[in-house]
């Protein structure tokens, strides 16, 4: 090594020892014939004085430097207690210049904003503000503690394919053009699904993975081509056993990461009350504002709006006051989630009713109204009616608009739950149905039987775990006889040649005394983004991409030479070409 | 868990406890009235006794059943000593078919010779085997050491993109096309070289990652198109630092796996005297028979063939009484390696040479030739004359071959060295030079300032493990300045534009004060294959592929359809096509 010491964990102890150090020149201030240089490696930040100018004349920003030097205790009053080596410095007898730095495209000190792209451009510089470097660094922490808890709990690290064959997960694959069998190409996983149940089939029975995963999907907001996954599965399992894994990752993350204590089992709310009380099958429950269903209450209403199959309401504490500008900003807020607006009335300090909608409810009703939905005098009421899961979602999305717009948050608190007894199945909007999961997920044992007779009433044996309100994992304890995977198939109207030509090999492993099994995906940039209190995923992996999928700092992706498209067969014409 | 107890481990104590277990049905005998079935799980191994035959009556093998019964100790004299759980069995009171089993494709018990292309169709079925489950069992163990090795030693574990631009690693890349930006294309990385290099300007100081690696090469015997490193990096270090860390890496996987104690240091060969003296740059010293080189002992020769710039010559011990049909086959032997023939001598019993080259010799040769090669009576003596590299890997190769058909090679020992000090550059054939690494590789202290002035002679600052004759990893202390990047380029012929274009973003990233730092990579496939003394790296990865890239379980690779196509983008001609 070229130091003796790390720079970062130099003490009082460590007076008049004599020590070489390497690192950043991180901020330099020069006090006359005194030159005091921030010197910042992995470790930490140390100060440096150097007495003799022409060692340091030439010392500018960012420049990798070697420093032999004596530790010296600072002078009375001088110590810095915003750092940990703040009670020494090191006082420099010898300076190499391992490499320069050319002038920085931005200020790595934080003093002021630099544009995302800027900073994707220069990941490398990011890098060394302490923000993204600590995120790295939890990272990497928390994936050693994955690594323990897996091992505690018997699993199996196997690594899957990466270059294979299209998974149906139902966003688009990634495409590899195959130069060996010209026409062909391979698929990159949209998640390791199918090979981890084969895992179970061929007996490993507690697989994990810290596997990457891609997806091929519009960008939205905070999604990445390649994201990635801690992936298990078990076998001989209930869904308490996996939930029982799942729980113990997250308690030790949260230990480990933050010395936070998880409570213990989790609270499990069954899909559809979390959709009546939070309008969102990942609520977030550091805030009440729940939402009060008014169906029977506008049963007999004479108002057109309100005869629908589901009425609810949403109150904001508070919201009476709000100008009228605000509140013609909530219907624009609806209408961009789709929406056509948000009914609304104003429940005055002396308890009458504002807003339009009032006008058009019966006396009875306005007299109800406030202790029915929840309100109290100065409150505004906010109402959805019609289809009810739609309707729900509004006011959810109203709820935590409310939340975040009033404070009501609690930003110290943790919100952990599971999310259960999802519906197995979904409408399609074509009259024939899709999976809330995923084919192979198994229904729940008390519908194991009926699940086909009754799509819309069936209700899966999955479980997602929601953080905060988002969902940060989700699993299923899967199908395992070839029955009961037919009739799925049937119900989501997937043919037999269809099914054999999607999965295929899945159904044939199935032959062999598949075991039960289960198990649950967490999503890793999702998890890591929590336990550093990141905005984005994008703050939490070191080369990410861009919303169009670019790589400012590679310029991936670029365009590929006639020679290389050749070469890769990609416009291999088969002469069979049964395509 | 559906079971209560892991059948393997069973054991006398156990006796009379009720357990329910679940597993396969790995035997069945059947001894007029009572059944014994042999339970297997990921644990082990157990005998369940069923007396009542309809329990039993429909179990073939493979089946999954979940079985409850009482433990007991076997009769005196029905113990089974080959097995853990030799001294119990269970008796069955309930049987339970968790799912049933198809006829198998072929035996799982190794009775017979079967297909690779067969385990590869069922590899969930060849997974149940002891073999494969213990490959896999066992790169997951060596996975787990990796991680404990690498914290203990401060490192970061990074995450780098897979879908990326190309890198220059020599090989051809796989391409994916993006559709979001039609024209363009990802590639695969084949190793996370850069993006570690540029973790190390970001100030990562100590960066690890398992990652996987794609490399579209034309298929050779043990190669695979998707593959797995360790892959670390280092800051501030010199050579002696990297190595230290991956000696620590190799004592602890093999310790730990195998109950090995590897002796540290570990030997570090020159590539030179490695080349001379085995004729290889990674040289199994479990034997020896080394190279002698008889430049000069030939150098008044009048035979032709020896009037060359290198005349080497390798012993086979005894090989004097080689038929003349085995003889010929050495001849066939070299051929099939690209080499004209194998010129030989035989020293006979009576000190006389045979063979048709001993007539060409002068009678001093002939006199002192014995000697000088290192041959007694009765051997063999090969000889191979040229250009010095080529014909030593000749007799390099002719040497592994007379360990083989000899036995010479110990197998119960391990051999692990460095091999050091490697050309900087090697001749491309076309008058210019090609990096023997890759072209970030420094030269060695004492090459600074003229391995441009002397490229054949300039020795890298890299290292490569060997174990058993076989490298397991390889790495280099970097370039960390741009002006000996640049003067490496001009060695090489690359030009600025040329440069720029492939890795302008290392380059750029190396202008803001990159730190010194180096690393090495080791083939993770190739470390487990000796682990568990498997012959091919397919027996060590989950789901390997077939020589042309072809997954017999899956499938993939595939035809896509037109939609997918079109969708990709893969034919998508930009208007100001500038490809």
């Amino acid at each position: 090594m070229i130091r003796t010491h790390d720079a970062g964990a130099l003490r009082a102890e460590h007076a008049d020892a004599t020590v070489v150090l390497a690192g950043w020149v991180a901020r330099r201030r020069d006090h006359g014939g005194v030159v005091f240089l921030d010197l910042r490696e992995a470790s930490g930040v140390v100060q440096v004085v150097v007495r003799e100018d022409d060692l340091a004349h030439d010392l500018r920003a960012e420049y990798c430097i070697k420093v032999t030097g004596r530790v010296r205790v600072r002078p009375d009053g001088n110590e810095n207690p915003d750092i940990a080596t703040g009670a020494v410095e090191v006082v420099a007898d010898e300076i190499e210049v391992l490499s320069e730095s050319a002038p920085l495209p931005f200020p790595l000190d934080g003093s002021q904003d630099v544009s995302e792209e800027a900073r994707l451009r220069y990941r490398y510089l990011d890098m060394r503000r302490p923000e993204t470097a600590s995120a790295l660094r939890v990272r990497s922490h928390a994936g050693y503690v994955v690594h323990d808890v897996m091992r505690d709990h018997g699993f199996v690290n196997v690594e899957t394919p990466y270059l294979t064959r299209s998974t149906p997960e139902g966003a688009r694959d990634f495409l590899v053009p195959v130069r060996l069998q010209p026409g062909h190409w391979y698929a990159l996983p949209q998640s390791p699904q199918l090979f981890k149940q084969l895992l179970m089939v061929g007996g490993m029975e507690r697989y994990y993975q810290i596997a990457r995963c891609f997806r091929d999907e519009d960008f939205r907001a905070d999604r990445q081509p390649e994201f990635t996954q801690i992936d298990l599965e078990m076998s001989f399992v209930d869904q308490d056993d996996v939930i029982g894994v799942a729980e113990d990752l997250v308690v030790r993350l949260w230990r480990e990461v933050l010395g936070y204590d998880v409570p213990t089992p989790l609270p499990r709310m069954p899909f559809f009350e979390a959709m009546a009380r939070f309008g969102s099958d990942k609520p977030d429950l550091r805030f009440g504002q729940e939402l009060t269903e008014l169906t029977a209450f506008f049963a007999d209403t004479s108002f057109r709006v309100f005869q629908a199959p589901y009425v609810g309401a949403v109150v904001m504490p508070g919201g009476a006051s709000q100008t009228r500008k605000e509140l013609d900003g909530w219907q624009d807020w609806a209408k961009a989630r789709g929406a056509k607006g948000l009914a609304y009335v104003l429940i005055q300090e002396d308890g009458t009713l504002g807003g339009p909608v009032a006008k058009n409810l019966s006396e009875q009703e306005r007299a109800g109204l406030a202790a029915a939905a929840g309100a109290g005098p100065g409150d505004a009421v906010f109402f959805a009616a019609g289809a009810r899961r739609p309707s729900q979602e509004l006011l959810g999305a109203a709820r935590l608009e409310i939340g975040n717009r009033l404070g009501l948050v609690d930003t110290s608190q943790w919100s952990f739950l599971w999310v259960v007894d999802a519906p197995m199945f979904e409408e399609d909007g074509e009259g024939g149905w899709t999976p809330v999961h995923h084919p192979f997920t198994a229904p729940k044992p008390e519908w194991a039987d009926s699940f086909d007779q009754d799509p819309a009433g069936a209700l899966a044996y999955a479980y997602d775990m929601v953080c905060n309100g988002s969902e940060i994992g989700g699993g299923s304890i899967r199908i395992h006889r070839g029955e009961m995977q037919q009739r799925v198939f049937e119900a989501l109207g997937i043919s037999k040649e269809s099914a054999e030509s999607k999965f295929g090999f899945l159904l044939d492993a199935f032959q062999f005394g598949p075991p039960p099994h289960g198990g649950i995906a967490f999503g890793w940039d999702r998890i890591i983004a929590h336990l550093t209190s990141a905005e984005s995923i994008r703050e939490v992996i070191a080369f990410p991409k861009t919303a169009s999928g670019g790589d400012p700092l590679t310029g991936a992706p670029t365009r590929i030479t006639p020679d290389q498209r050749e070469e890769a067969g990609v416009d291999f014409v088969p002469e069979d070409d049964g395509a």
